[in-house]
């Protein structure tokens, strides 16, 4: 099953030439999960051939424009493209009146359903939960009320070992149960356990998103083991206290993270428009954490 | 005096890869004023190197996206790269209303006066009178309340010809009165009318932005005679019920408006995304006022 992240967006609020504010395409089993929406998503959309027509859930961190301003562009692109499906939309209660008064007064009715779900910022839900993946908000430490969203594929069932089922000549009406972890009985009555007809299916494997907090060990628990966890990475950390002061992360702290939480690998973005290139930041988050990547814009990074 | 206009978007409301929603820089007298605030225009105005400390007044037409959807943006990059001084936000009532919702749920106050005024979409008003500049209301015909905006260079003061007022030996003193029109009489008494001394200054430049309508002849009158006309051109002709359906005008009707109001240059744009290139677009339009061209981001027309 498919499982990548696709990143349109990882500049922090300032703005930067050739850095777009924070979104990111989540492609699960060919079905697109969007993780905030900052000015310009569309565009970037366009850009890198993500067609919102095969996105069916939108996720908005918090209300800090550089995370959802491009969400009501978005909305009206998808209903001017005659969009009838409907769209879920996640995010802290007061999007939905935000979203509401700008259709207003430009007086458009949107032509497909979207299923509004207010976040709480106070405890960690599960938000989706489908045939392919369990969706479970992460409550941060923001300036504002904030959660970030970590994406878990669901367990699949057990596979058959085909040749021991073969040997014994079970017949296929009874696979499905076997999958499913149950033994299996003879005619002649001798009873085969299931674990000697199949194995566990590989551990499902799980992304981390956790956009814009401060260090807080509060999430570390939530977010232990991910396959890959994307933390905000704001400054450098000689830039430590302006980290503190404005609830934001650095480098160094989101690789400490990374380590502490047991991560398998760690994508920093969240940039600052200070820094033009981002090779310290790489450098310092390496230094702790050395399967550290940068989230550039248009990079595609399997989840495995 | 400069008198320009650079283009940081064009297209209409359908995202477009490679075109901008609308927006435009007017450099009067190296001021910038800000007509309409597209989604994305502030990565065009860092792309183009329009500095936004220099924009003092900002229009907004109406409270279609595409024409405003990049100001919240816009506004908070100011607020974060310290703007102090004062800015004044012209646009339809219910704009204030969309800011100040953002603003509150963002839990920003922006550190710098925003003065906003409100456009009357019922009858064309002066809203901006300044030492270089006088900025009106156009009423336009669109699907909400829509005002374009007509830009006229303050009349200059009459210009003088220096080698008579040498020859004469009128001293320097005199000089502004002359300028303002006086006549001069010489210590003996001869009177020298002043248009002997001077001539008039150059006839005032005008720039009219006529975005989004269809074709009225209702704002004929007070466009007739600018220096240059930007006027949208959604469609071609051929889709002239598309065009009227949705209160738009197309490239060859944009062509008749400019002649009809004796325009000196046309400019079209707010193109549809259906149009990937847009040769048949200005072919039309020259079919009928040669003296057009297309309004492609980040090219700049110099008014006059």
């Amino acid at each position: 099953m498919k499982f990548e992240v696709t990143i349109l967006g990882s500049s922090s609020a300032t703005p930067i030439f050739n850095r777009n504010p924070t979104s990111q395409a989540l492609n699960v089993n060919e079905r697109l999960y969007l993780i905030d929406c900052g000015e310009g998503t569309q565009q970037q959309m366009l850009r890198f051939d993500i067609k919102s027509s095969r996105i069916d859930h939108i996720f908005i961190s918090h209300l800090h424009g550089d995370h959802y301003l491009g969400l009501i562009g978005l909305l009206s692109s998808m209903h001017l493209n005659g969009r009838k499906k409907a769209l879920q939309l996640f995010g802290p209660t007061h999007l939905k009146e935000i979203i509401d008064i700008q259709l207003k007064y430009s007086e458009t009715t949107l032509q497909f359903p979207l299923e509004f779900v207010a976040t709480n910022a106070q405890k960690a839900e599960v938000i989706v939960n489908n045939n392919d993946i369990i969706v479970e908000t992460i409550p941060l430490d923001h300036r504002i009320e904030c959660c970030g969203f970590i994406f878990r594929e669901k367990k699949r069932l057990r596979k058959l070992i085909k040749e021991k089922l073969e040997e014994l000549n079970i017949p296929v009406e009874y696979y499905t149960a076997l999958k499913r972890g149950s033994d299996y009985t003879s005619a002649n009555g001798v009873v085969y356990k299931n674990e000697t007809l199949t194995v566990d299916s590989n551990v499902p494997k799980a992304y981390a998103y956790c956009s814009d907090t401060i260090y807080n060990e509060q999430y570390f628990n939530q977010i232990s083991n991910v396959t890959l966890l994307y933390h905000e990475a704001t400054f450098l950390n000689d830039m430590l206290d302006r980290a503190k002061e404005t609830h934001h992360t650095t480098a160094l702290q989101a690789a400490q993270i990374a380590l502490k939480t047991n991560a398998k690998r760690l994508l920093i973005g969240h940039f600052s428009a200070r820094y033009k290139t981002l090779n310290e930041l790489l450098d310092e988050a390496r230094s702790v954490f050395p399967l550290t990547e940068l989230a550039i814009e248009g990079k595609t990074f399997n989840i495995e």
